[in-house]
């Protein structure tokens, strides 16, 4: 099968027609309970099949004895039987397809298959997976927590109650507790991230990692690819495809098995002998695919890439009220040789001066305005405002712990204002806000966010995604101003 | 006056038997007005005494004209009023010292002293100081956020709404917005940090850093000393001090200014000549300080000091229940050479293969236990235990993701009571939990918590926090097998 049609067929994953979950349980602790219900409560769009010999009926929707019996379209199934009752899944599955063909796709989320590294799990597999092929039907898994296409409302996952909210971020993970970790923080966050896709690859015994990296590049819905890697038998094929792809959208990666320890740790998991992890560091570098070396910094990457667009070049200039946050920003921020700080007019200086309170520091050193704890809503916003339209300037991280008379909620609604209002007249620069600390400013960062402007939990945060966005500039050659363009500057990073 | 003498003035900062706000104010938008708040809102046991001519009570409580009006005693003053008025609280604090003279702390909240670089601010200033001194007072600021201490349930700080808990961490900081946002944020964490007192240095135009380490070295409810740190005109003074104390008591450094761009800011903001920071970064490791890298290192290394015994050598064993993230804290892990993976008995081994779920990875490498999503809660209870009482292993990590039939509550109940239970035998090693993700596991955490056992956000910060441990033992030449003991081991560090 040629690499499109293979691509094309991964869609049953993300828009079936109807969905059936064999396995379903009425038992709120069991994983075929939880994909049932968050199938519901996605909003799925399609007929929903739950079944179970046992039951009449689960969380008020009707249940069938076998899929075999299900009326409706079933274009995907997700198979949560414990992996013991294959063999009567599989003959199931075979009698629908000889009398209706419909089903395109399974997400096996059972454990107990390759992964145990016994014969019987490997021969459970196979069985499984040989029967997909003879029908035509992709299968993603066996041993993987499934997928949430929060564009198309689905969700086969059973990760507990997340907050969805719709995004160009689309997430793919090589384990799935890695993956339902992030997926569940992204959804605590003040604003939940903007998850548009999360693809549990599980053992990957038929869909694997490096079509889906295709298939979501070609998918128009996804802005940003994130991947979480252990190891991969076609390495270099699959940095090549994903610096392929990296030309088009950034992708962002979160390797593990940096050090022997985790190597060998990597190797009891998933089975992958991750080689030297100097070598796909190197590769990564050389093809243009950003590597993140904490879950936070994957986290903000994806999030970034997804909400701000690219500077136009590499010279920050960083707003702050706050001294110290402030500085321990600059530290972070000049840490990156990619950033430049930012040399703004003389009369953007001199405004700056007149309309900061008395004491503010402004461009000591360049690049830098620290507009002091004395400074309002509005003189916070003048000055956001001045650099944006300051020439000189490419990007702006503005840090701020607001005080008692600024209001978290009235700084944010006047900052999205004051950001309109330039997109108005066609300024639109990436600008970065941290609204420090914790609870105080929970409802402001959820206003911005809410208005697209995407928040940061610390200072040190978002300078590295500045660095982030400025590092794929690189890696795109789209730096205006004439510096770092092409392959290159992608060897040299 | 002696360095004893000094330290000893500053007991009435923390323990005044009466305290009052000058500046105090009925406008919530005003610090006065918060200070006041904070101080009744944390429970202070003396008298409290708003100081506001304009008013006859805020806030419920009877309001003086005058700090001399005031009939109680007041050990403890606080300066909220705007510093163009300072003359007239001169004459006040001067009055009362005439007449009663007792005050013998001042606070000095408000900004436009010495910071501003003006003559007319530094005036100020000296006015000011010059007139605690004369009476024997001891000044704190100007232009500082206050101070809190949860041991004596005093709050003298305009941050808003805090969760209190008191404890044996004590928090330094040079930047009053850092501080703000670190006592802010610890107190949103999902049980607040530990906070014993958090003192706002300001100006430090008479108390100043080096002293109040040397208290809090002294202080018998500081269990580890944290200090953010710009920058200290006797910086060489600062770490001998500090060093001193460290061989008490861990004390941690955040030091800001590593870049040049950092060190200008640092400059501009508290007119400290930062000096080089290799320089600082040299002397912190040989006078065994240790220094923290981020945020949040900074935030988990006093935490972890605060509630977590040294070990007895640095053979770690990590628990994981999740692939993904146990290979990512065993890659942080390994990348401290202090940290040692545990190597355990076999029948030990032998042990965890009979009870564990089937497919349980065990010491595949050594020190990694990966006891798989199959594993019940009594699973994770024997995992814990059975390496917790191996001779063989110094410390323990768990990592889990609970699952939907481990519910979170439960989980944390019963590692407390498998801990209880190692207790009374006498078995106590360091163990840091990570219970991934997000909101699902906030109760767990804060149930493992309320028990006295901190938790994790995420595998490598509790990874960097166990290495932290282990190097603070190194400090103090403590690791019971005899390797790495004593000052030559610091100097390496």
């Amino acid at each position: 099968m040629g690499k499109a049609a293979r691509c094309a067929g991964l869609d049953a994953f993300f828009k079936p027609r109807g969905c059936a979950v064999i396995g379903a349980s009425r038992d709120p602790q069991k994983a075929g309970h939880q994909i049932l219900r968050n199938i519901l409560d996605a909003g799925f769009t399609g007929g929903v099949y739950p079944v179970n010999p046992n039951e009449s009926e689960i969380a008020g929707v009707r249940c069938h004895r076998s899929l075999d019996e299900v009326d409706g379209i079933v274009e995907l199934v997700v198979i949560s039987t414990p992996s013991h009752l294959v063999d009567g899944v599989i003959a199931d599955l075979s009698r629908r397809m000889e009398r209706v063909g419909d089903v395109r796709a399974v997400i096996t989320a059972a454990a107990g298959f390759g992964e145990t590294g016994t014969a019987e799990g490997r021969n459970r597999q196979d069985a499984l997976v040989g029967c997909c092929r003879r029908w035509g039907i992709r299968q993603m898994g066996p041993n993987c927590v499934g997928i949430i296409d929060n564009v198309n409302r689905l969700d086969t996952t059973f990760i507990m109650g997340t907050r969805r909210k719709p995004g160009g971020i689309s997430f793919v993970s090589q384990s799935g507790a890695l993956g339902a970790w992030l997926v569940e923080s992204w959804s605590s966050q003040p604003e939940p991230a903007a998850l548009g896709k999360f693809i549990s690859l599980g053992n990957m015994a038929d869909v694997e990692m490096i079509e889906v990296i295709e298939y979501l590049g070609q998918d128009a819905d996804t802005r940003v690819i994130g991947l979480y890697v252990e190891g991969h038998p076609q390495a270099r094929s699959l940095v090549e495809v994903a610096g392929r792809v990296a030309r088009r959208k950034p992708v962002v990666v979160l390797k593990v098995g940096r050090t022997e320890q985790g190597s060998a740790a990597a190797h009891s998991h998933t089975g992958s002998l991750a080689g030297s992890d100097r070598v796909y560091d190197g590769a990564f570098r050389q093809y243009g695919i950003l590597r993140a070396g904490t879950v936070e910094e994957f986290s903000d990457m994806l999030q970034t890439f997804n909400s701000a667009g690219l500077p136009d070049g590499n010279r920050v200039f960083l707003v702050t009220q706050a001294g110290g946050p402030g500085i321990y920003c600059a530290d972070t921020l000049s840490s990156f040789r990619e950033v430049e700080f930012a040399r703004i007019a003389a009369s953007t200086k001199e405004a700056l001066v007149k309309a900061l309170p008395p004491f503010a520091s402004v461009c000591r050193p360049e690049g830098h305005a620290d507009i002091t704890a004395a400074a309002t809503i509005e003189q916070h916003c003048f000055a956001v405002e001045a650099v944006m339209r300051d020439p000189g300037v490419d990007a702006v991280i503005l840090v701020t712990v607001p005080t008692l008379y600024l209001p978290p909620p009235a700084l944010a609604s006047a900052l999205v204002e004051t950001l309109r209002r330039l997109k108005a007249e066609g300024i639109e620069k990436p600008f970065l806000p941290v609204l420090l600390s914790g609870d105080w400013v929970k409802e402001g960062r959820m206003t911005l966010e809410r208005n697209g402007v995407l928040t940061f939990e610390t200072p040190d945060r978002a300078a590295r995604a500045m660095a982030a966005l400025i590092r794929y500039n690189n890696i795109l050659g789209r730096d205006e101003r004439g510096r770092g363009s092409g392959p290159v500057e992608v060897r040299a990073l």
